[in-house]
């Protein structure tokens, strides 16, 4: 038999995809865009092809940790490359946690976060955002203080968090900074939609508290190669190193030519304008969306930030929605481990194109 | 501070090339190759690009899938797509180890072996190959034998063997394989040089011992791109939904388009005779670097499979030698944690050109 930890749970994330594509039903479930990703991107990555092929150095390729640095605003040497943000946020918890240790993270909760703390021998414990039906999502500073005990090492949070949309205000942040800080707790930001929102721009919590705070960021969403594989940690300064003992023995480095494109592609972004031009594209689409979901009688939590949107109808699940009506989308429970989840909740993704959220708007009017 | 586990070790292979390139050397000591990966695959990702951009299933794209089961001869849906073979062999540790589990290997050992099975929570113990400097390498079944305990879950070995060159015969295989049914142990075999051999065609352990056995192997050795990150699990039947629940924390899946390029690219180096043709200039290479060190004065190892050779040269360290002469090579010691590494060892990588090759030993000569 495989150790216990083997366990064959596959990811809701694949799993609604498989169904999706074996049923032919609409995907939005999955956090990938329709749409390829920008040529200026695709040209960078076809000039690298032939030049940068061979093994980048673990912490990634000098251009690419230069260019993450200017854009994230800390010194590159504080940069590691991963194999996207999902190996960063793995790499963060064998770094931080260990037996005896406790993580405290908000559910509804991003599928990994659990089971990446527990395999690196610590406990992770949620403190539940409330979904009111009127006013949405809501953050409870006083829970997530009372939750603390002296097991407790980090904060993991996710801004802007999916799947509840939520993005944090800063005096909701200066809270955090401020428990953290009373406690010495490291915090994980985990900040992979840090460019896509809808109000005001998010504050990246390293800004606040620069001396704890990991920050987890990826080019899969913002330039929408979400296959792409190039994540990154910012760690506090001087953490590098032991960050890098551990990502030599996870996966040595991130693909080397898709690194040289985002290094290449970082700053052609930013100057282009690429950034708003796909914030107000989600917008569009995030209203298309919502509208028709109301019209059909669901109750619709905006996001203000995220590519998701939570919506709650009571006879609406994951299952039904793509065996019947050929429409695909994360069930809530998906988020949902020490809590319980909101009935009828569902999260959809309109990371999609026009004529997919007519076509599944028009499927669900139709079942 | 970091968790213990979080030590800063620079890997070996990353501090010999960051120093290569500080000094100006030619580098001989990581071991990728100095050509670019072959037009077919280069122009299998240039067309990858912009059409398989977005997440891949976690066990790999169905292509590869397929792609690795026909040329593996196993099932496809036994494989499982990794972020190299680093990656492979961290989650085929994840998998099958844990606390009071010990896993043997033999040493001189590849970097990460060792720290890999230590953050599984098990034991790495090495049993020596010893170097006759008349007969080479020697494999001591009996001894590997000898090591055996009520603990030991899996025997970890790489053939064709890095850094010692060796191929295990068919009667060594037969041994081992006995050895592990006997114990009922698990077998990973790191195969990552599976194309790379000079004489008989190394016999994958796999073939032997289907029922136990887990291969590991990756695109950047036999496709001389290293740097692209597209290895995988070839696991015994029914075990990969194991695999795939850790993966899927780990890094989720890897590089959509490089594996779209590798599914297409390796029927095509099969037909073409690709494999053929780079060994042959390996084995061009490896005879022109060993000659050169020979009439230097050092004992030379020749390999029977991998890209590298092992030298006895008493006044060579690796240290000096990027220092001094302007040479990049690996110190023995690199590969030496349990027993004692021979003195004067070094090794070195000819998966270069002919032209950096004949600049070392000008180099080495003049120093
Ligand atoms: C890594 S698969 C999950 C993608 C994603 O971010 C989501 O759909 O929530
Ligand atoms: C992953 S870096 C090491 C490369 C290699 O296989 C070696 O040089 O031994």
């Amino acid at each position: 038999h495989l150790h216990d930890r083997a366990a064959a749970q596959e990811s809701v994330f694949a799993r609604m995809s498989r169904l999706a594509a074996q049923r032919g039903a609409v995907n939005l479930g999955q956090g990938f865009p329709s749409a390829p990703p920008p040529a200026f991107l695709l040209d960078a990555a076809r000039g690298a092809l032939g030049r940068a092929d061979q093994y980048a150095p673990p912490a990634g390729l000098p251009a690419l940790r230069d260019a993450l640095g200017a854009d994230l605003g800390v010194d590159g040497a504080d940069v590691t490359v991963t194999c996207g943000a999902t190996e960063a946020l793995h790499l963060v918890a064998l770094a931080l946690l260990g037996p005896g240790d406790e993580a405290l993270m908000l559910e509804p909760v991003f599928d990994v976060y659990l089971p990446q703390v527990a395999l690196a021998g610590a406990r992770g414990v949620t403190v539940p955002m409330t979904l009111d039906p009127a006013r949405g999502w809501q953050f409870d500073l006083g829970a997530l203080a009372a939750a603390v005990t002296p097991r407790t090492r980090a904060l993991l949070l996710n801004s802007p968090f999916n799947p509840t949309g939520t993005v944090f205000t800063d005096e909701e942040l200066a809270g955090i900074v401020a428990l953290a800080r009373r406690h010495d707790l490291w915090i994980v930001s985990d900040e992979v939609y840090d460019e896509l929102y809808f109000g005001a721009r998010p504050t990246p919590l390293r800004t606040l508290a620069p001396e704890r705070t990991f920050t987890v960021g990826s080019a899969g969403k913002r330039l929408e190669a979400t296959g792409w594989r190039v994540g990154w940690i910012a760690a506090p300064p001087g953490l590098t190193p032991g960050v890098l003992g551990l990502r030599q023995i996870t996966s040595f480095c991130a693909p080397a030519p898709l690194q040289a494109a985002v290094a290449a592609a970082l700053p052609v972004a930013r100057a282009a304008g690429f950034y708003e031009e796909l914030r107000q594209g989600y917008a569009g689409r995030m209203q298309r969306l919502a509208a028709g979901l109301r019209e059909l009688g669901a109750a619709v939590f905006e996001p203000r930030g995220t590519y998701f949107l939570t919506a709650l109808h009571p006879s609406w699940t994951a299952e039904t929605l793509v065996q019947e009506a050929g429409v695909a989308v994360i069930p809530g429970e998906a988020f949902y481990a020490q809590q319980a989840a909101p009935a009828g909740l569902t999260r959809w993704a309109f990371c999609k194109s026009d004529a997919e959220i007519d076509l599944a708007l028009t499927r669900l009017r139709a079942s």
